[in-house]
């Protein structure tokens, strides 16, 4: 920005831009993270040897790329034959001297076809082949029937809840369900919608569970103020919480959607990271219920998501990411479809790594047997950083966090002395966003205060990935918990 | 679309969902392009033997890759390593053996070093040394400083125009000057948002220039109708007219917006898809301005925008683009970051096209002789077959268009026989959708009439790309024309 321009020199000012985009809040690139980039770009530069650490740990996102994780070969070989199709008619590619197997030239010459080139606009719901199999990869996991005119391909999942909310907020009186901790797309869209957000608690004492009892006091409240609640978004697994639900649990969510007539969002992008149970979508869940009470629950509708960007994909850049639709009338998914038309499409390269991401080798196949391996040992990595700050927090004093259950995060409260709190007043922040600020510039490692997702009323939390590699950034927190307590005791 | 679905047993109806969205426009895919996508799958599957052609040829959007456009060598090279960087550790790349130069691996290299795997999320603005060549080329393009820190890399040009109207729309009063006809990006984006859409008509007579005279009477209007008018968009080289602006056209405008506090968006996404004269872009415009006349256009906000989906590059399905903001308050940009957050980033193999498109290979590098032949070949393509389509054009009766001058389309006027007005009206179609419909179904060319950019009442007109390779379709669409003049004469 040039610098000495004055308010009053410019047409655009805070006071008279949209309010509504400037009332949103998005903590997850927020102060803390833009905060923690300035000490990485003085790192970078080789200066900051005033500061306490060495290296700037994103912890604040799940972006595993950026940190250890590798990609998964058979994606991005196929990726790299896309790109340059002309590699296709090399002896030295086909011949495999390059590392590419049969099935990853197969499969790249199978997406080209459906697209042409990955540098051309494809249908604005995403190209037909893709679609078909994601339909596939649905049936696969849940055993219900899915078709590929439901399934529309959208630029991560993020684009795909911006626009099933755009649909469905109407008018200012427009009612939203969102859990409270949640991921802060939702709130910030619905205020940039102008749309109301009716927050529902999970309950922490049940490792950030659903309550129906919470649910049902959020609506009634809700409906009490003159407010149009017309649909009930879920995170599952959860995100901040990491939370997995229980097949019941989501039986009772679809129940209490179909009584009091609430479309359902399932955000289920981390729907391969689970690490206790077994994950049940809100599709097979809603086919199961359909099936045990005929008739009872036929005309749900149901939209769930799901990414590229999290699981152990993990190709966040790519911009990979689609939605099915259940039950919507067809007059309604047209202005859907008209509505992501004026964006045009997806990235094209984003829509190969959904394909393959839902299709991916099979065993017998050449590449499987890597793949696997890939899979699994990111997989298993994940779980053990998990676990290995979950033994961290639980020696720390005032911190309380349940197992790990699945996404890529953990969530704990942290109960903060009361010096600390006055402090934080004083500095006009919230009590855990003034630890967060402490502990980056104590260790460089960055997370998000449990103000940025909501929190019950008093209560404090913050949100940390465990995709970071080794275990001296977990040993930096354990110490940086002790010299906070002890300077503020 | 399970059928059966009744609108009383839905929760979301045409009637209560947003009715903004509903009253979005955007013909571009609207029912034509819907309809010449069942001829080309009809045909695709061997179907089809009863339809008057034999290809379908999508004239209807600039989609240069999916016809006849090869990718550019040197981008798709870069890209490929990107995706598979193991690729740069082998032997047979390294020597060249597979066709990759030591500048295409230089590059690979350097991009990756930017963004540590194109598989993570990189800043929201997008990646800073991106963000830097896009700087150096603007200051190489106008001959005045650039800055990074006021380059927003973007999900192709639409979703910075979309970020744009989002930030400034703050009211139902707001109005934004769009020209007519336009490329209806701008008119859907400002239905979803409730905003006011102030038209100022472009002079046809004047291959399609802008009228200081139009755009007074239209912003004059629109105050007298307590339209809160905020910005001026601007279309240059014009879609989809094709009409190229001179600086002193340019000037006319930036002093119109100085004067009456506007903020000035400069969507230049053709800008070198020029064939007449030479593109000036606002920012240049606006500099020479401030200089010729001191202290007097100093405080203009000017937003220009660019894309990697047009020009010789074409590469629309990557969803590259950017912005650049001039004289923007930094609260209001701060505000822009904000929005942009919430979708966490561009596409990062987009923002490495980004960065080749507007840094490529230099004279005396080993990849510079083949881009350039590239490059000057796609072109004089495109300068061929905008002059045969001109031709054809010439020849039809009741069909008028100018010169071609730039972008990638033709606008022609058509004047239609009054029994064709009558049948167009009893079909209840504007009548040069009519026609359209008329020649999708006779020819397999699907192009988009004049009412889905906007014209002045009673004139009709249809857009055509002519990216199409070979002159076949051309000889289709004038044999068309006549039968349809003879039917309705």
């Amino acid at each position: 920005m040039s610098s000495g321009i004055t308010e009053t020199e410019t047409v655009l000012t805070l006071e008279n831009i949209n309010p509504h985009v400037r009332a949103a809040r998005y903590a997850v690139r927020g102060e803390l993270a833009v905060k923690s980039e300035q000490y990485r770009a003085k790192l970078a530069k080789g200066e900051g040897k005033d500061l306490p650490f060495d290296t700037v740990i994103a912890a604040n996102i799940g972006n595993p790329q950026q940190l250890d994780q590798k990609p998964i070969t058979f994606f991005r070989q196929v990726a790299s034959l896309l790109e340059n199709p002309l590699l296709l008619e090399h002896e030295d590619v086909l011949t495999g001297s390059l590392g590419y197997q049969k099935d990853v030239i197969q499969r790249a010459q199978k997406l080209l076809k459906e697209v042409n080139s990955v540098g051309a606009y494809s249908q604005s719901q995403g190209a037909p082949g893709f679609r078909e199999s994601v339909a596939k990869y649905i049936e696969r996991r849940d055993g219900y029937p899915s078709s590929f005119e439901n399934v529309y391909l959208s630029n991560g999942a993020s684009s795909g809840v911006n626009t099933l909310l755009h649909v469905i907020c109407a008018k200012p009186e427009t009612g939203i369900m969102v859990p409270i901790p949640q991921y802060p797309l939702y709130t910030a869209t619905l205020s940039v919608l102008d749309a109301r957000c009716v927050p529902y608690y999970l309950d922490e004492a049940a490792n950030w569970g659903t309550s129906l009892e919470a649910i049902q006091e959020s609506y009634d409240k809700a409906k009490s103020e003159g407010t149009d609640v017309k649909a009930i978004c879920i995170i599952n697994p959860g995100n901040p919480t990491g939370a997995s639900l229980p097949a019941e649990d989501i039986k009772s969510v679809l129940k209490f959607a179909a009584k009091n007539k609430l479309v359902v969002i399932a955000d289920e992008v981390y729907q391969t990271n689970v690490f206790i149970g077994e994950f049940v979508s809100f599709k097979k869940a809603l086919r199961d219920l359909q099936k045990e009470a005929p008739g009872q629950y036929d005309h749900i509708e149901l939209a769930s998501l799901h990414s590229t960007s999290k699981g152990m994909v993990g190709e966040c850049g790519h911009r990979g990411g689609y939605f099915e639709l259940v039950g919507f009338h067809p007059e309604v998914a047209a202005e859907i479809y008209k509505f992501i038309s004026i964006q045009l499409c997806p990235p094209v390269i984003g829509q190969c790594i959904v394909e393959m991401m839902v299709n991916p080798p099979k065993e017998g196949e050449p590449s499987y047997e890597l793949y696997k391996k890939e899979y699994d040992a990111i997989f298993k990595g994940l779980k053990e950083r998990a676990y290995a700050l979950y033994e961290a927090f639980k020696k720390m004093e005032g911190v309380e966090v349940g197992e790990p259950q699945g996404s890529m995060y953990l969530f704990p409260t942290i109960t903060l002395p009361k010096k600390a709190l006055e402090q934080a007043k004083k500095e006009g922040r919230a009590a855990d966003e003034f630890y967060c600020f402490r502990m980056l510039d104590a260790t460089g490692v960055c997370t998000v205060a449990g103000t940025g997702f909501g929190q019950k009323e008093g209560s404090f939390h913050f949100r940390t990935t465990f995709l970071a590699p080794g275990t001296d950034w977990t040993q930096r927190l354990v110490k940086f918990h002790e010299d906070f307590m002890q300077e503020f005791r």
